[in-house]
């Protein structure tokens, strides 16, 4: 087991803890009320908003690191994450912002400080269910939301191109792979789940194309319906069903257009 | 302008050039004889094969750090190049061979060099036309050639997986992009072009739909017969036409597949 730092402690140069030049940043979409959102941190001593983000361990995998820090800040575990792109302008630095932290926390040595140093980035992006994260800043940030993908505020170095990145992923993925569901509760009807793609991909897409297409996968399993009572017809229910889901990746899920 | 250092002295941790732990390997392919090919070299003092690959200086995007890498192995501009994947695992070591190469240069301290330590790696796959590259080892390598996609040799750390990940990647991005072109020479025939998309994608595709479907791209030039002189019809000459292609790049050029 790794011992626990503080995210103060962490940044202490003696303890030696992290990969240099290297950091990940999340982009963790969610979905409610008809828009695509996503999570947002505003960093201490700063006025503009962050991407959640972290560090890798010495001896730690980069894909971990991304669920390490993804889990830190949701608190859920089996979330859909996916490495998208890595960031390696030469002009990525935080210098002014960070100086103010490192200061303020007692850090010695500030001006030589790892963490002024250039970082690449490695990005990747999360779907979770909207209303399973109750957003909490930490010790190193004031205020931690949701926010409208269309609404952006400021954002602190290329955290925007790397939403936008992760966006124009996301849109790409799911033209091979059914990962739309994961924004959604368990049980979802074929409007919600429509919703959401119409909404990631920016248009209106046929009913019954879309319903036969998603069911063409085979990864959903339709509810019995239950009597509603009331005198309009109750949607069918649908739910993810992870059995066929692995069965049907063994078989090669991927449609494609040739 | 850069100074410019060989391959040895770029080792020596006294000029502190690159970003400590993170390294670029180009998977680049190449298409001859209905085979793909991907270019690799023999490191000295190593029984395996590696990819192509080198160190992103301080003060150089990594994107740049892999086009030069790229350059430098084969000479080549205007390649198409693509970023695929950060592969991050904590065991990505090269202690022995490593070791040996600056023991051999005379490099001080080796124990404690950068290059024994973990390093994360950036994959670039790039497609060249095969004709066009003359593979020719450097100083830290004994040789260099193209190799079958399925005849792979015994390759050093996750070549082999990184190799894998690049043709899965690329598989995917022929559906939404034509980039199947860049492995031929300037004229070919549509023969030639399908030939390189059921390579790439491991099976027999029909040629009607096929041609309608680059075609609709709307970026390619149908060249004026020749008069071949013989009884049988010559095939007619298509070129990559780059002023439509970037005009439909910016009206989306993405087929979607809802």
């Amino acid at each position: 087991m790794r011992k626990k730092y503080s995210l103060i402690e962490q940044l202490n140069p003696e303890y030696d803890l992290f990969l240099p030049s290297l950091s990940v940043d999340c982009v963790i979409f969610g979905f409610h009320a008809n828009q695509l959102k996503v999570l947002l941190l505003k960093p201490e001593h700063h006025k503009k908003w962050a991407l959640p983000g972290g560090f890798v361990y010495k001896d730690e995998n980069v894909e971990d690191a991304a669920t390490r820090i993804l889990q830190h800040r949701t608190q859920l575990k089996d979330i859909f994450l996916k490495q998208f792109h890595l960031f390696g302008s030469a002009k990525r630095t935080r210098q002014k912002h960070a100086k103010k932290l490192l200061e303020d926390s007692g850090i010695p040595d500030v001006e030589n400080h790892w963490i002024l140093q250039r970082f690449v980035s490695a990005g990747y992006y999360a779907l979770v269910e909207y209303f399973n994260v109750h957003p909490t800043h930490d010790e190193i940030s004031t205020e931690c939301c949701w926010t409208d993908l269309d609404k952006l505020p400021e954002l602190i170095i290329d955290h925007k191109e790397i939403i936008e990145k992760a966006l124009r992923t996301l849109q790409l993925d799911l033209n091979y792979e059914p990962i739309g569901y994961n924004l959604l509760p368990a049980d979802f009807t074929m409007k919600e789940l429509q919703s959401i793609y119409e909404t990631i991909l920016g248009k209106k897409l046929d009913r019954s194309n879309f319903q036969r297409k998603i069911l063409s996968y085979g990864i959903l399993t339709k509810k019995e319906k239950q009597y509603s009572g009331g005198a309009h017809k109750a949607p069918f229910l649908y739910s993810f069903n992870k059995i066929k889901y692995y069965k049907a990746l063994k078989n090669g899920l991927e449609k494609e257009w040739y």
